[in-house]
């Protein structure tokens, strides 16, 4: 096992009909901004429900965060929360709506002369935060329990990740109702982007680190278990609340404790959404199978656990075993509605030149566990998932 | 799954040589008071490891923190922070000294009269308590990452637990490789402890609580796996890593989290360890197999999972795969040295009479995740306990 730092003080409300619980959480004279994204969160009643668990408060609200939180839009809610005197803030959605609202928290304790800069220099000079509260409606992204965002400036295509210790949400209002009225296309996104969180910190090289390895295979198997359900039965409780807690654990630095991760699969993909507009999501389904077949020397070891722990296949060869667990990983993407090649998406050869590119522009040049992945190797992995599947 | 608060501040620092981290964990201008037992920390080393730490810091010790930690010995503590003006207590042991910290932490911001009712309404009365750190040397407990603790009032015999969300430790230390001086019959307690802190967080009733089964099922199988090396060979530094890491998770809340409990194993055992002196885990591994066997029909649903999925007990009957499950969790206690049945202790039928009486004292007239555990089913169980293994 390797040496590691753990703490996470975000606190974690779960359960149907916890949004009441906003008015024991918030200080009773704070004056909150509510951020949202694009209106659905009106729609279905959460916001008036937040609204009426705030009591009176001052509350005043900031829609329209994307869903690639923009610098120039929340710089719009950094000044209407110093205009109005506003003190605590609220994120109702999903991550990029809590990603958007750390980035404002952070902006508004910045001493600094450009708030740009806590990007650029990924949260290293951030040394303070206005508090701040989520309440999550879209399990995917795992921001209601961490403390890192991801922020695009619009001017200059530039899309940078920050954490600091000061952005961990005080709380997170998790109830897994909220999340029935989501599209099935979030829902399925969302079960993949976090099986994709869970093996970027799982399929590396063995370092004996067994609950590591137990909780991330547990998650997995979990995932495999209730993601068809999460997304055909949009109402059933149970099944959402699984996917909702295991998302939100997914990510929130447990099971990357104290072992080695690969996080190509995400920085790749991000390379297909920027050029291509691709769901987030939908670049992580594409990208992971092939990095898999790619990779599958360095990643032997984890590879057949995974295959034997995960998908219960013992029979044959190693190889045998490596690549019929790839193929079930593919399957269950796709069984979720989610393609696993870029020919899906109408993407050809002709792409793979500027998509380098792009990689080596952004400083992507030597990726995963052990830094192997350099520009010529991401485009092997780029090359083999234009390759129908056999 | 049922509704729940998840909230854990507390600072893991894990690793080798993570000691010279105290310099950075206490304010620079601390005036510190390290607490701790019986003198094995001076011994081996680790208390002048902690002291070379903390620099040219104000340090006062207070030692003699008993195994069963007492209100007498605590409070004079409490008169020589008060006495030294100290304002940082660091814990230096196993849970008993955590414990005892927590207490004395509590009871320096305690404005109430008298310092025992913290006790008393099992913390109900903290409003606060001073800052206060450990470095754990004994895998067991989990109270570095928890906010428990049990106090002993010498003076009348009474044994009472309290919390706070004041009593996290901020941060804990664990050095997996400060445990390689432990007695071995002190690790083998710590594997069963941890153990039955896990089973009475899984072996209940299901509620679809799929994360949480998971993660128990996968600290279980750690410790089955690494249990016996972990007591042959001491300096083993990842199997005590991974036992260190187990038995933090096992009750740091998270397996916990929208699960029913049944804490009725330690209740029955604390009357065992209180009446004839047995170590706290050889009552829990005396008093779990009788008590799994006594409530087969409360837990067989959950008892069939666990033959499966952590026995990989698949054949037979449903009742004679209970059984077996039973039979190989007394194995595996006894392989680390850890009796199963009362008559080791050489305690019989005339005890139990007496036995029962101190749980009705003690109010524990309705245990388990169904309350109906009551006097006469803790007797039944009791009764079984003594009969040796067919």
């Amino acid at each position: 096992m390797l040496n590691f730092e753990f703490h996470n003080p975000t606190r974690i409300v779960f359960g149907r009909d916890t949004i009441a619980r906003l008015d024991a959480l918030l200080p009773p004279a704070a004056r909150v901004l509510v951020l949202y994204g694009g209106g659905s969160v009106r729609q279905n009643g959460t916001l008036a429900e937040v609204r009426a668990a705030l009591g009176g408060r001052e509350v005043r609200e900031f829609g329209g965060i994307e869903p690639n939180p923009t610098y120039e839009t929340l710089m719009r809610a950094v000044a209407l929360v110093r205009q109005e005197r506003l003190d605590f803030l609220l994120a109702v959605g999903g991550g990029s709506v809590i990603d958007g609202t750390k980035f404002v928290a952070a902006a508004l304790s910045f001493t600094g002369e450009d708030p740009w800069t806590i990007l650029e220099t990924h949260g290293a000079n951030v040394t303070g935060a206005m508090p701040f509260g989520s309440v999550l409606t879209l399990p995917a992204t795992g921001s209601e329990m961490n403390p890192t965002a991801v922020i695009t400036r619009t001017e200059t295509a530039a899309k940078l990740a920050f954490r600091s210790p000061y952005t961990f949400p005080q709380f997170s209002i998790l109830d897994p109702s909220k999340t029935f009225t989501l599209p099935a296309r979030q829902v399925a996104n969302g079960v993949v982007d976090a099986f994709v969180h869970i093996t970027e910190q799982y399929l590396t090289f063995p370092v004996d680190a067994r609950v590591q390895d137990r909780f991330a295979e547990g998650l997995l198997q979990t995932l495999i278990e209730i993601g068809p359900r999460a997304v055909a039965q949009p109402e059933d409780y149970d099944t959402r609340a699984n996917l909702v807690w295991t998302a939100t654990l997914a990510l929130n630095g447990l099971i990357g404790a104290g072992v080695p991760g690969d996080w190509a699969t995400h920085m790749i993909g991000h390379e297909l959404t920027a050029r291509f507009g691709i769901d987030h999501a939908r670049t992580l389904a594409v990208v992971l199978p092939a990095l898999l077949r790619e990779r599958r020397e360095a990643k032997r070891g984890k590879l057949l656990q995974y295959a034997e722990r995960v998908w219960h296949i013992t029979e044959g060869t190693e190889d045998a075993r490596i690549e019929a667990a790839i193929r079930r990983t593919e399957a269950f993407f796709e069984s979720l509605g989610l393609p696993t090649r870029l020919s899906s998406y109408a993407v050809g050869t002709e792409a793979i030149d500027g998509l380098v590119a792009q990689l080596e522009t952004h400083g992507m040049t030597a990726l995963g566990e052990q830094k192997e992945i350099t520009p010529e190797v991401s485009r092997r992995i780029l090359e083999a998932s234009l390759v129908p599947a056999a």
